[in-house]
């Protein structure tokens, strides 16, 4: 037992990188010929494609990654053409609603660069052009973010015309399917919880924001890209279920890992200025737990605050010791410890090769403890 | 040749009006399953299908009798369920495309009724809840076009596991990929004609607006559709470049129509206020041949208030008597004839059977004839 951890990791380590690499591959590919079409429509339309490009060259790719997990857990091959499409369709996806979040959430910095409505309104402005610069910043956003989802489906339909047999690419064409519908009606539960939240009962706030963060996150961030990935491959249900059993509730401590960095992250490290939750207003698990937990006039001044575009450096760091003082942020890292022990709990019982085992506990161990 | 058209006319109503029935029926089910599906997330997301219920229940649905006659002129069988999901996907495409307009251009109405994020604001006042109304709204309804746009794919996708052949699929695939990508771009050059055109010489403003009704408008709404069509029948590319020597022209015919309803129309029959399109500042081929004929102090009105959201009644009617004195208005008229003209001796040289010929040329009329 002692050599094979590290071997394990190793590999493990490689593969990742081997597969990121295949998608960044992939994924280029693609928008180099999005570049040529749109260059031939017109050289002003490309600040689209390439601020997909610079979006889609970041980040995690933790979706993709559980994508492939769950395609190698299923039997599938390490460097099939059909899962590097899945990845680069599930990255696409996820750009595409990075972009139109920023613009619902007024974010102003992606990875600490400006957000796409923020390139565009700054792109006006630089240009010293007529009429307002935010308007057309949020006009171009919603486009781009729209050019974005359309190529996602574009990439992922390639798959079907693949050398996947028919029932394994509908089957992952179905999770796809869900997974999108899904993300969006949890993203409406989460904006419609910021304006209604406030005169709902503070009872129930905790049970409303884990709805939430079960559609807009956990499912489509962790449960689906697995699903998908087994589902490529031929995986019967009974690997799926077991598949669903591990990702959801790692997804939804990823979740709270990130309200928790939201409020309490190290700036530099998040990429995020400090407070931008807050102002924000998100009604997340953290906050329903504050809520909840606080004395009548700390409650009070949550409601009252929580989601104020001029919250004063002061007022942050009140909502902060609020969230310290009335124990949510411990009950929150508590959830999270427990949602972490049920994943492991039911990745121990998966029938998959330990070289996958291994490396899904690496991205669980990595999705509830980072910093970033 | 007397009894001839009547009995044709006869036939293609007929024909128009089972398609339309057909699609208003996939549209009907498929819709009446996420409506399921949403509301086993929450009760409180079925305002999402709802919304874009009501959209693909009017319109026109002038695109999806594009994609049906085009597909009929190639062989195709009158109630095949491909050509019937390709509409269906045409029209919650342009669902879509309605719901992100309508914030980019702050539309309030649409087709007589409220907009989807006007509705979304009315709905958030009505319930009096916390924080802002518009910015409410406009997330919602970002969310509700994102959603509207992945049912649209979902929709097109289930024509490759039909009894259509892959290569039928796939060319049918291609031409709904550049679809859309193209309406998207034209869609953005749109938005920056109306920023950065006013610095641009006003002798290539005509040239501007025509590239931008191409993309944004003609090849999406008519050659595309048409083209669709006949790719998913397995038309071959001649018959495609005959399609698309039709349609380019009459979509553009099409769109100049839109421009001059938009400023002249009647507002009871188009459903939209009189100087909309003024207050929004669209750059569109009338205005363009207005700003290059226009005497310099005219011209200088022009630019100077077009796009401003506060234009009284006495500035719009300034700007509409500047395009009919400029010439402008009739000058637009003139290019309607001619490309309409073009358009129809394209549609003589279709080798397509007489009632599909009959059908293509009442759509083409209706067209560039309407009045709302």
């Amino acid at each position: 037992m002692n050599a094979t951890p590290v071997k394990t990791g190793a590999t493990t380590a490689a593969e990742n990188d081997a597969f990121i690499a295949a998608v960044a591959e992939e994924l280029n590919d693609f928008l180099a010929d999005k570049h040529q079409l749109l260059a031939q429509i017109s050289p002003a339309t490309l600040v689209l494609v390439d601020s997909i490009k610079t979006l889609v060259t970041g980040g995690k790719r933790m979706r993709a990654l559980l994508c492939y997990w769950g395609w190698r857990g299923a039997g599938g091959a390490p460097d099939a053409k059909s899962v590097i499409q899945a990845g680069a369709a599930l990255e696409l996806f996820q750009a595409a609603a990075l972009i139109h979040d920023d613009i619902i959430d007024r974010s102003d910095t992606r990875r600490g660069g400006p957000s796409v409505h923020r390139q565009f309104s700054t792109l006006h402005t630089g240009s010293g052009w007529a009429l307002d610069d935010e308007r057309f910043g949020h006009a171009a956003a919603i486009l781009t973010g729209d050019l974005c989802l359309s190529l996602s489906e574009e990439m992922f339909s390639r798959i079907a015309s693949g050398p996947i047999g028919s029932a394994a690419a509908e089957r992952a064409r179905a999770v796809f399917n869900v997974m999108r519908t899904e993300v969006m009606a949890g993203q409406y539960l989460d904006i419609l919880e910021e304006v209604a939240g406030p005169s709902k009962p503070h009872e129930t706030a905790v049970a409303r924001a884990s709805a939430i963060i079960r559609y807009k996150s956990a499912k489509y961030s962790s449960e689906h890209p697995l699903v998908l990935g087994g589902a490529l491959a031929g995986a019967d249900e009974t690997l799926l279920a077991g598949y669903s059993a591990f990702a959801l509730p790692l997804g939804e401590a990823f979740q709270l890992r990130d309200d928790v960095l939201g409020v309490f992250g190290d700036p530099a490290q998040t990429g995020k200025p400090a407070g931008d939750d807050l102002r924000e207003g998100k009604r997340t698990v953290l906050v329903g737990l504050t809520i909840d937990a606080a004395a009548a006039a700390d409650r009070e001044f949550v409601d009252k605050n929580l989601g104020r575009q001029d919250l004063s450096e002061d007022q942050v760091a009140r909502l902060c010791s609020i969230m310290v003082e009335s124990g949510a942020l411990a009950s929150t890292e508590a959830m999270i410890s427990e949602l972490s022990q049920t994943a492991f709990a039911a990745l121990a019982l998966l029938p998959i090769d330990p070289t996958v085992a291994a490396a899904l506990s690496g991205l669980g161990l990595g999705a509830v403890t980072r910093t970033s």
